[in-house]
């Protein structure tokens, strides 16, 4: 595949190897933001880019806006065929379809970023009470490490299956570490009220996503069993040293990116807000994607198109609540610009690479 | 003022008396909103609408829709004039502006309805601490109702001077008011994550609503400092015989009517769903306007335009929380429609009279 | 079908007998609508509707917003049936599926509004050209009237079978007959620029009409190829008494309801904005839903959930062009509500009956 | 200014030493979209941003999403110091405020791409006529060249003050060129329909810009007048080698960024949609940033973020019409993209230089 490069545009030349790169599940919304964000990387060169569906169409019939892959066709999804040519594989696929290719690949000494739910629990119990399904290859799961960068940074570097965190969890996760990890938290469920733009939903068609369906709508779903509560609860157990149960209800809201997820936590002691937020931005002074704001609400427009997450803390001394907003772009830090941050720890990259890029304004 | 009566274009008329209604503020979103519903009241004949920024303009040159007031003007605010005009007064100033006019127009003997904040309050002490201001008119706020109709049928029946509940308020008090009356909700602060639409926040000019800057934004705003908070805990306050604390979130989303409350509840003892859902109604047997929905998830979409609030309840076991969701219009149910409700109960009329149309689909 | 009465809720009821009227096809927009409409008609009781896919589901639960049906569940399509618990039928059927059932409604001596494209074309021989199928019922085409009622008022009175225009001809034909019928239009082609929400497109479930594709979109279709132009053709032919051509390109635009025409007509003699202002205003003078407005542009959130059309004039002196716009509710005016304006004129009853509500605003 | 700079992101540095590029008046939409644009290019530094209202505020304080600039501040506008600071200067004014400031830019030998509408027409007798106003410094407008690459990429190349194009003109103009200049248009009027997103507006306080006015709003404005005529008119003459007249009607659609053009042109001779399209591909065979689609219709979505403009053209053989659709980011190729490009052209630098980003999906 021969993406345009930019040093044919102007740039100095980096003449260092690239790293051959395959998509797997390109055509649907966080594919095609990855091959968005790969097509930009300095490092990577994407050699293929598959989708069942859409194989043998050309990217730029599906996606006009994917311009560097002018020319250039989805494959027919075949392993063996990736693993050929590609050292490193994304894969994007929809829960329990992962298994089996991310198998594959693996006996194939590939490294893999699963962007699915596939390799997220470690407990392999959880599969069949959340996702109905009894997984296939439970010593992979061993292995897999939970993709966030910013709690599991070492672990990832030197891990040859990543999974990649859901978007829910990722918003969820950064905005509550700090806080759980330094247990200021007490024992009260955390009530985690999120709300996502569509394209968290991905791009499969469904009556209730068409514009006058979605035009004025604004509704909760899934409340209490939404398949992202077990992810959530697996990795602040592990912060917190002890299970933490969380009360998590996600929302649609008429808009296409953007995540927002507002976080009430009862506290143990006394806090100010300027004193948590202090917290927040010692524990995230080395984190390049995560801004700790000075308002008290985040804003998942101000982080769109990024890898970035903002946060901001308040505490309700009334209360002794915290309430902690936390946003982000669902196909950006939520999806593919996480998978791209931990393919940069994998190669052993600076973690920013080719994910600099400010948001767009308006 | 002479708006086109529906007896003209067909129907049989009425021959009763019409009561003569005034509207003080009628330019904002609210007024006119207003409006658009005593329009088509059967009972009510608006004999005057004041709008100071726009008085002398036609009603129709600033909202083209309210086509029965075609040739109609606003009027100068003058409470004197209004007085003689009408024989009830809807006000909808901006907090703070109407204590004196709705002072003049009882002294006048008037019936009034406020829709703005400065009589909902019972308690003089929170103005200040809330509104920045002191409450010129205490007495009266003594004299004034809470205007929930079912909540406070028939102390609304027999009032002279009824507060119309605040958009946020209405929707949550609705989804709380069962749970908390028979007290079933434990000690714990209740967290109530609420969202709104823009016409919200009134037909004020403000950088931060133009589309561009609304465009995929989504934020939560004034967290647990919302104007609403006292509101909402002295009627909560009331129905529990005790002292109830809420931690009160609003947020902004991308449209432009509707006003979901997703409410957090811990229970003092297990209840399943559906007797949660039983219990709700058989509390709201009887309001024309509440509905409890199958689902969990009530939708704003699903009452735009229409008084109507839809509840829905679930019970997460594991936790032992109720999250409540509750949506209403917030120009209607949360303004508008509840005001004409109130109406309607003053004077002995049919509940619903003039607000039982279906909402619009699409 | 029982739906509530206006007259339960306190209204004085309407004693004299109500027409029994049914919907096929009554679980689109456009279906949805009628039954929106005619549940708050004096006139008219709704005694079936029917919907294919969705026979023996709630109405409610489909639309939610249609409250007056409560409990009643949609039928499935059987004419003979239709036909014996209903005198005047609405049919919104697609394209191509109208013609039998209109059919078999006829024969039982039934009349009939029918919503879709199977009887709006006078010549059958357009059928094959412009919808790829033969008309099978040319004898039902030639006594079928065209549903325009400013500009067939009388033919309608006295119809059997009335085919409903369609939308984009509805704006269009409003916004030229009075320049076309006054042999005002030079002799070049009318250029028709249309901009439609996606309710227009019917509730059918389309990749393309997911909120995340349709954000931010805007994009011409069918250029010169839609359905819609031999229709306006054959209209603006009638209203001329020659033959007239029309570039007609419609637009998707990321609204829900609404539909604005941009007109551009080569005047053949200098006239000014005044005065063609002056002009729309005599001809449309007695038509209760038109408005001629004062400035250049119409704009459809005005008219949102009316059966209205506005209309502005503009004459450019330079290049001796009139630029119309016109503005409708594609499911208003363009649908449901015309439907039901031709009911009224079918019936003999006053034209605006059960249409005269006023607009939402915001 | 200390932007971040890629290289050390990991990038290999471009050791070539960098432009000094101001921005003055950067706090409205098109100035941030060039901080945004430039904070990516490899060879501009952006050494002075001004914004006279924000002056001395943070820059992500008004925009969180230009985190290149995080800790820089907005300075006031000082023409000389500016001059001092910076040897390409980018001028982001409102009509009538550029004239001042770019000719002392100008006395002080800086290089200056206008992107207001004070250096656009040659003619000064048009100034008066469409803006209101004498131009003050006529000998200046003698040297400007008109910005658009595609069409003066010599003249740019060479020039000191180049007036980069208004958004509309931008698309209008690529869209016809083509025809015109090949001399295929007919003598009758263009018609030039257009659509925009409301920040082509700009960053201004206005109510009917606030989400609740706009929303399900669509509606022409200036027919006939706006401002961008002279400006479409004057380089279609230069094309055409005679005078051309258009019939120019902008629009404003419910959306944030975005503009499409659909232009009618008749023909002079008979072409086929085929033949058309060969030959606008001949003629933007080199024009890195324009795109002949195969469909009809071009997209604003698929060009969004982006320095691109897609066209898509039909004929329509019954009435010898060429339907051409433009489609452009008002802020990328209508305003600040287009800016960067006539840099990258000013200063001997590949076309593309920094503008070769994918556009965002979804």
């Amino acid at each position: 595949m021969q993406q345009r490069s930019r040093s044919e545009t102007g740039r100095v030349a980096d003449l260092r190897p690239r790293v051959r790169v395959g998509v797997i599940g390109a055509s649907g919304y966080t594919g095609a933001e990855l091959l968005r964000l790969l097509s930009d990387h300095p490092r990577a060169e994407i050699t293929v880019a598959t989708a069942d569906r859409s194989a043998g169409r050309l990217i730029t019939e599906v996606y006009p806006q994917l311009t560097p892959f002018e020319g250039v066709r989805f494959a027919a999804l075949d392993p063996r065929t990736v693993a050929r040519q590609a050292d490193v594989i994304f894969v994007a696929l929809p829960p329990g379809e992962s298994t089996a290719v991310v198998g594959r690949l693996m006996r194939a000494s590939r490294r893999v970023i699963d962007l699915g739910a596939d390799f997220r629990l470690h407990d392999p119990r959880l599969y069949p009470r959340w996702y109905h399904w009894r997984h296939r290859q439970p010593a992979l799961l061993r292995r897999s490490v939970y993709g966030l960068p910013e709690w599991h940074r070492e672990e990832i570097a030197s891990a040859r299956l990543v999974a990649n965190p859901g978007c829910y969890p990722t918003a969820i996760l950064l905005g509550l570490a700090p806080v759980v990890s330094r247990k200021l938290a007490a024992q009260a469920p955390i009530i985690i009220d999120a709300k996502s733009g569509l394209s968290g939903a991905g791009r499969s068609v469904n009556l209730s996503f068409q514009l006058p369906e979605m035009h004025e709508s604004l509704e909760a779903y899934l409340i209490g069993t939404h398949r992202h509560t077990p992810e959530i609860e697996q990795e602040l157990g592990r912060l917190a040293d002890r299970r933490v149960s969380v009360v998590f209800t996600p929302h649609l809201v008429p808009m296409s990116r953007g995540l927002l997820a507002t976080i009430y936590v009862q506290l143990r002691r006394p806090l100010t807000t300027a004193g948590l937020r202090r917290l927040y931005r010692e524990v995230y002074a080395t984190a390049p994607f995560v801004r700790v704001i000075d308002g008290g609400s985040a804003n998942p427009k101000h982080v769109r198109g990024t890898n970035r997450c903002a946060i901001g803390v308040t505490v309700l001394p009334r209360t002794r609540q915290a309430v902690i907003t936390s946003a982000i772009d669902n196909l950006g830090k939520g999806a593919a610009g996480q998978a791209v941050q931990n393919l940069n720890l994998m190669m052993g990259w600076p973690e920013t690479l080719g994910l600099d890029q400010p948001g767009l304004i308006a």
